[in-house]
Order: C-alpha cells, then structure tokens, then sequence
C-alpha cells in the first residue's frame, strides 16, 4: 500500500501523450496495491473528463506475465464481465516501459470495497466470480500458480516449524496435520480455467448490492475452477480474524454462483477440501510475511491466525454441510 | 505518505452522508500529506458526478487548530484565492469526529504538482502567494508559527552536535554559525500576516502556467509575511539537493509576487536573512526526522544536506544581489 514510484507531473503528462485520451488534468497516488504503484489520473478530451488508473509495475510482478494479466482483463472485458479494459498507446500496446519498469493505463471503475458484506452483495460477488470463469474459457493463454498446492511445502519449509511456532504455538502442528491430507486428498481432474485466485473485498468494487468492478487480477493463473470458488468463500463468508463464520454469506455466495455456473456433483463434493487449501494458501504466504516484516514497519502485517482459524474450521466435520447442496 | 487509518464502505457512506453531496461512488485512499489519511472521493447527486478529498487528522495535526486551518480555507476561497473551500456538514461545522478523530471534506482541485517548474509557473506562484497574503490580512485568527526562530535552538539541542555530525560532518559547525547570526539579525517590525509557511511544489497544483490549487496549508501561521517569500524561494529556485540554483526561476517567482504585493524595501533587505532562516528551518526539521526515521523505513528520508547547501547559497556574500530589485 504504498507508492514506490515518484513520477513528476512532466513524466506523467509525457506518459499519458502516449495513449491519446486528451491532457492531464489531474493524478493522486492512491494507496492500492500491494506492491505496484498506481496513481488515479484524470485527463480531459473535448472538455469531457476522463478517469484511469496508472500502474507502475514493481518488483513482485513479472513483466513477462503482464500479456496475461492485461489481456486477460481486455478478454473478460470484451464478454461484458465487470473488469476494466486496458487503454493502448498509441502503438495498440497494452503496456510499455518507464525507464525500466512496466506500465500500463487502466480505465477507472466505480464502486467502493465494502466491509461487512450483506447476503445480497456476496450472492453478486459468487455471480462475478462464475462469469469470468465462464467467459476466460476461450482465452488462450495460460499462466501457472506458483501460489499453488506444489508450493505449499516449499512455503512451509521457508517458514520453519520455529518461525511458525514464534506466531503461535500450535501454528506449526497444524500445518504438519494438514500438508500432507491436502497432498493426499487433493482432487486431480476438476476442471481447470482462468482463476482470479485473491477475489478478497478489497479487489471488488460494490455499488449498492451491485458488482462494479473486479480488480487487481495478479495473481490470477490457471487452476482449478471450483478452487477459486474456496478462495473465495474463505475471503467473504468469515469475520476479519476468522473466529466467526457467516452462514448467509457462505450460502449466497454460493448460490449467487451457480446461479450462473452450476458447480457438479464432484466439484461441489471437492469444497472442503479446496477450502481447506485456500486456507493453508492465506495462513502459510501470511506466516511468511509475518516473519519478514519488522513488527515496526509502516506496512500493517497480516495476522496469519485469521486463516489458521478458518483451516481448523474447514477441518471440523461439525461443518461438512456448509457445502451441501444449494440449489 | 500513507493511509493511516482504514475506513470501510459503510462508514465512508456513513460520513459522506452527513454532507449532502449526494451518494458515494468512489473512495480512494491515497498517498498524500506528511500524517494524514486522504481519501478521493466520488459522489454522484442528480446524475452529476462531484469530487472531494477527505482528510482525516491524525497525531501531527492537533484539533484545536482546525478552525485556524479550516476557517482560513473558506475565507481565502471567498476572496477569490486557489484553495479549496470545505465542506460543510447539515449542521454547517466544517469538521467532526469519527471514533475520535477529525475529519474534514474538501473540495477537489485539479492539476498536478511539477517536478521542473518553468519561469512562467515560478511567476504564478509568487501571484498566488502574495494574493494569499493580501487576502488573509482581514483573517480574524492567529496561530503562532511553532516552528518559526524561537524554535531552532531548541531543534539544534535535540539534534545535538554530535546527531548533525553523524549526517556531515560540518553540519553541526554550520548551525552553531548561523543559529547566533540568525539570532541577532532577524528582522523585528516587518509586517505580518498569515503566511502558508510550506510552500513546496508539492503543495501546489498547476495546470499549464496557471496555479490551479495551493493546499496543504498545516503549518500555515501568522509570522513576518516576507518569511513566506523566503521558504517558497528556497523551496521553488533550486535543484532538489540544493547544489544548483535557478536565478531565471528565482527571478520569475519575485517578479510575481510583486506583480501583486510590492515588497516594501525594509522587506527587499531583509530577504537574505529570511531566506538563510527559511533554509535553517528545513535543515533542522529535516535532521530531527532523519535522525529519528531508521534508515530502512518505508517513509523516503528527505536529506538535510539539500538545505544545507541552500544556507551556505544564502550565507554567501556572493550572492547577495539576488534579492536585489526586481521591479
């Protein structure tokens, strides 16, 4: 959250010459993101106002995925799903490069990242969710997760059984517990398409109890379908710090889905145990943050126990029917 | 340059409601300001689209000055000066509180703060800034500038000798050099107004060669009005690090300010000290923070060295005649 760039007003009003949507009038830093830089810009053409979102690419994102994520968006786009097209230079690029670094323009979309989400906007959120799902499957590139079940171990590995227990002291005997029944459990012919793969509140845009905009698609990838489905269930359905689970966000969420996408008999069977990954997913990056962020910096941390609680809560069989049928 | 607090959807639109500006759209936090949070907010009311900036006061910025701060907004907005007006809630107070904080809505400026200016936007400024002063003379409240002379000493005490030495080695002997001189020339019947005290390039938006917005007025105070033209000098007229200095700039900036408010000549004279006592200022809070901000904090340490430069520039006999007249 944060602005690592600093872009003079003559860079940027030489930046966006380069797309033909009229003169700078006007570009905030906006503290989004979580490690690009991102400025809201308006310009203005025939004395209309436009606005965009301008992102600088830092070092977390790979400038050779950028093909992916940016026509992702101008595909999903294309299909009427509420994503935010890519504006091309004038050149027909969808991005360039700013001494050294990747950028591209963004058309802006409205709509605010609500808190305390009503059934009405999570049954919105599971319907977004299915139609870029549906809509990504005749895109043609693909991107693997490398957030995904084969870095887990990897992941916990880096963590140690000591730095996991320095969070908390069963944190490192729960993940022992349950790397290796996700290994064992982990379905292997789901279907697979495009996944958002982070679709938290923060990367959804509401107005009223309407979906305006899904955001932020760098960690999309291809993966299985109905673990995107888990993801974000375990975003969406629980109190912040995860002690409390929301029964009427799980099963709007749900329904909101497969109002447009039915999940099948296998998939549907398949949740808890991909909720349970989304939840080791969260805990073990989280963990890993956790240690390497000084308790004093300026970035907030991200308690990794939030998800510990959500895994254990998956784990129960007291909650098998949370995904029950819900047609 | 941070968000500090996080605002949900719901008490955004809570708080954007007490306004009557219409609905919320749009909330993006953004990077601006020494220790506020900022948001950019979007309303729409009857189809028209309206935007605000909202700030929330945090630790640096003490409540009690707020009606100093945002009561001298609306009168300069009044008189026709680039602020933005505040807004005011339906019981017409221009701030409240929100779980103990202060919170103020602010009209949206375009334009953007340049990097390079050019004599014309150098000239603009030293317009605007001497119509701030003319038009904050019938202002009915004072603040005390606490980071005016009679605070140096104390800021060098804090720093110590050996704290400046440990940035350069001859910036505790430069100090010691000047404090006294300082001291005893500081100039005592000159004309006194509110000054903005901050007048940074950051601090101004510019469209083209016209000043579209001054904001940012937290240190603004009631001090010696040709102080003012003294800080905007050494912030407008020289590279960032201090080592060059732009006479076209600084004669352009002067020019303006005249075109509007003449300096009388005690004031013309008394620019050399103001300006040495303007470039103290910024080296001391400068060493203070750089002192006190670890060396890997996320904040970008501004260096004290580039006011450094600026007092031996101002100190130098040489270059005396930079005040000279101008008309």
């Amino acid at each position: 959250m944060a602005v690592y760039t600093q872009l003079g007003a003559e860079a940027l009003a030489e930046i966006i010459g380069r797309f033909g949507v009229g003169t700078l009038v006007s570009a905030k830093g906006i503290a989004e993101g979580v490690s690009n830089s991102n400025w809201l810009i308006e310009t203005e053409a025939a004395g209309k106002a436009q606005r965009f979102i301008l992102t600088m690419y830092e070092m977390r994102v790979d400038v050779d995925d950028l093909p992916f994520f940016l026509g992702l968006l101008d595909h999903l786009a294309e299909r009427g799903c509420p994503v935010p097209r890519t504006i091309h230079d004038r050149d027909n690029q969808p991005f360039s490069l700013h001494e050294g670094k990747a950028l591209a323009l963004i058309e802006f979309l409205p709509g605010v990242s609500v808190g305390d989400p009503t059934p009405a906007q999570a049954r919105a959120v599971g319907a977004a969710l299915a139609q870029i799902h549906l809509a990504a499957a005749d895109f043609a590139r693909q991107r693997a997760n490398d957030l995904g079940i084969s870095a887990w171990q990897e992941l916990a590995q880096a963590c140690g059984g000591e730095g996991l227990a320095s969070i908390h002291p069963e944190l490192g005997t729960l993940v022992e517990r349950e790397l290796p029944r996700l290994a064992r459990q982990w379905p292997q012919d789901l279907p697979r398409s495009v996944i958002h793969a982070d679709l938290f509140p923060d990367n959804v845009l509401i107005l009223g109890d309407r979906v305006s905009g899904l955001i932020d698609f760098y960690f999309a990838c291809t993966d299985i379908t109905a673990y995107d489905v888990a993801v974000t269930h375990a975003a969406w359905c629980f109190g912040n710090d995860g002690r409390r689970f929301y029964r009427e966000l799980s099963a709007a969420l749900l329904a909101g889905y497969e109002s447009v996408r039915p999940l099948s008999s296998a998939e549907r069977s398949a949740l808890p145990v991909l909720a349970r990954g989304a939840a080791m997913r969260f805990l073990l990056t989280r963990a890993y943050d956790w240690m390497n962020t000084p308790a004093d910096a300026l970035v907030t941390r991200k308690d990794p126990m939030a998800f510990a609680r959500r895994l254990e809560f998956y784990a129960d069989q007291a909650n098998a029917g949370i995904f029950g049928s819900q047609s």
